[in-house]
């Protein structure tokens, strides 16, 4: 619709107004205008938003309107204060499951970006191939050289190495704000098993769940890992959405209907966020779909996917905390794990743009990294 | 020639003036005239070259003319826009075969430039022991440990070995926009099997090959795993290129007539393109020769081939898909090989320059990489 809708802006603009209306008495319409009010959203020129405003921020796909976050007000909102009597872990502890022989840099971008957004504590849970390596990276992260691969697992040991892998990680689970599933995972057989048990258990625990990468390939092909679970995030990009929606949806993808379409690849996955990452990043968890479309960088080198799911889990962690030490107030009825996704893509994208800025196209992933901070300061200053 | 030559400045200029129009109706000559027109050349002062001017330029050899390239203008003309639509990847996907137990700085080397030239994706195909090494010294590598050394394999598996490497190996080349075999290779006989196997792959997979420093050594012992592949580029040193004289020409390096040789070197190959690295770059697709002579820094530091060589593949790799996305003009006779050395020439002597006035004696191979960003922008704007 936004595509078809794009060559005459009058009847886009027209038909908005219109859907606008008769959208008002909906409960869905009532939520969303009650998110962007509480999390004090701006309009384009900086202002306060109005009620009428929002129909003129409103992007339409066919099967509904696509709100722009103001995901400035997001992160100002979620971020905690940086209060003195704090105690380390209490701005979060993250834990990475990934990084093979094969891959080690996903889930040290990944986990270093977590502490770089403002996490106490950052964690990865790899092979030992790869936590060597990982390790050497940054003395920053706690490595676990935990997981293993088919080729070092004898046939009749696989079970028994299995249970202790889950024993291990579950000693730490509870510890946990957020885990980040699949940076750098691959695709061995034996590690995805265990992989499966991990994303079991720390559903068990209530444990907030972001899922990218390798990560999305065990998914895809066992939806039962996050069927019905408020606490599991997807953040595919545009192959792995179309893999997503074949396998779950039966269908295409279709560009025209893409928010009626998230929607429903969302309620049928049932209670999960999905943020379909793209020139601007679609958000949903079924009930409403909202979007970042901040520019950030025409630069496309691997590992800015790693970014954003580390910087996800963070910030669903800080957006669940704020909103539990809010109960009291309406803003219970905001699903903490879509505002995570609204902050996390709006800071990478503002860090992409600071990096670009610097480096032009030999723009690399640390780069983008480096300037993490600096974009968090710009929105939300640490100072105030 | 232009040893001789350059002692009489009038017989020179003479020399060239009468060439030039016997040379004017011949096609190549045609071809050479529209590829520089075509990439908007300019003369030594900053105007637009008149094909006048274009002998003026030339550099002789007794066997034809060498042009100096209008580097600045093949850069600024392959490179391509940073579109936001774009996706991971579509700038680019290299792979080095290289990195053993005793190399690991050029494979590296390579790797990284390629990155910082502007692709998106950047593999290395290694020894396991390169690999944990070569993973160290950047995230942003994906660094694969598939390869094997005669040491580490029995006798009795060797066949089995190879053919799990090249198996392994062939899940991944579709995807790579160009190979780059060599840099820090070494030359263990087995090694060296398994990538003369690799090198026939990517040839039937028609993915194009930088051969450099050891990979060199292998073809100059066996030129039919380069024969008649238009597709292969070889980046030859003084040494190297003396070797594949003596081996394929079966007589010695001819400075007087450098040439005419490096044509009938490339010829006798076979539509290979040959860059012979020197105090200038000249290069040949045995068509023609062109020349690069900016001057880069009197540094020799080991290394920069390795940045060349993967600068050439990312270049070379724009190169082809400008040409092939400009099919309907006649820029298609023109070769991308070609214009992928020009580029990677004058972008490795502009980086280096920089590097040496700022590091002065220190310069090392590292701080080369640090400027390949800013000689690029400086060339090309990526925000134009």
């Amino acid at each position: 619709m936004s595509l078809s809708m794009g060559a005459c802006p009058h009847a886009w603009r027209h038909h908005l107004q219109h859907r606008g209306h008769m959208w008002a008495t909906s409960p869905a319409f009532r939520r969303q205008l009650f998110l962007l009010r509480s999390l004090a959203p701006t309009c384009a020129h900086g202002g306060r938003a109005s009620s009428s405003s929002l129909q003129v921020h409103a992007m339409s796909a066919a099967a509904g309107p696509v709100y722009e976050a103001d995901a400035e007000a997001v992160v100002r909102r979620i971020t905690p204060p940086l209060d003195r009597a704090r105690h380390k872990g209490q701005a979060g502890k993250i834990a990475v499951i990934g990084g093979c022989r094969e891959y080690t840099g996903a889930p040290y971008f990944a986990a270093i970006s977590a502490l770089k957004v403002g996490a106490d504590l950052s964690h990865v849970f790899c092979t030992k191939d790869a936590a060597t390596v990982i390790k050497s990276y940054s003395p920053e992260l706690i490595v676990h050289p935990i997981l293993e691969e088919s080729y070092s697992v004898k046939d009749d040991e696989r079970e028994s190495v299995s249970s202790s892998i889950l024993a291990e990680i579950a000693k730490w689970m509870e510890r946990f704000d957020c885990i980040v599933v699949g940076p750098g995972l691959g695709r061995d057989t034996f590690l995805m098993d265990c992989v499966s048990n991990i994303m079991r258990h720390a559903r068990q625990a209530n444990i907030p769940t972001v899922v990218d990468g390798d990560g999305l390939f065990l998914v895809t092909n066992n939806i039962g890992l996050v069927e019905d679970n408020p606490l599991a995030i997807l953040t595919p990009n545009v192959y792995e959405y179309k893999r997503l929606v074949q396998k779950v949806l039966n269908c295409e993808v279709n560009e025209e209907n893409a928010s009626e379409q998230l929607t429903a690849l969302c309620q049928k996955i049932g209670g999960v966020t999905i943020m379909r990452k793209g020139k601007a990043d679609l958000i949903s968890d079924g009930k409403k779909v909202t979007q970042v479309s901040t520019f950030g960088s025409p630069r496309r080198c691997g590992g800015q996917g790693d970014i954003l799911s580390g910087s996800v889990a963070v910030f669903s962690s800080w957006a669940r905390h704020f909103l539990l030490s809010n109960e009291q107030t309406t803003e219970k009825s905001v699903n903490p794990m879509v505002l995570g996704c609204i902050a996390g893509s709006l800071l990478l994208r503002k860090a992409a743009s600071l990096a670009f800025e610097k480096n032009k196209r030999s723009t690399v992933t640390t780069d983008i990294i480096e300037f993490l901070g600096q974009s968090l300061e710009d929105i939300s200053p640490a100072g105030r």
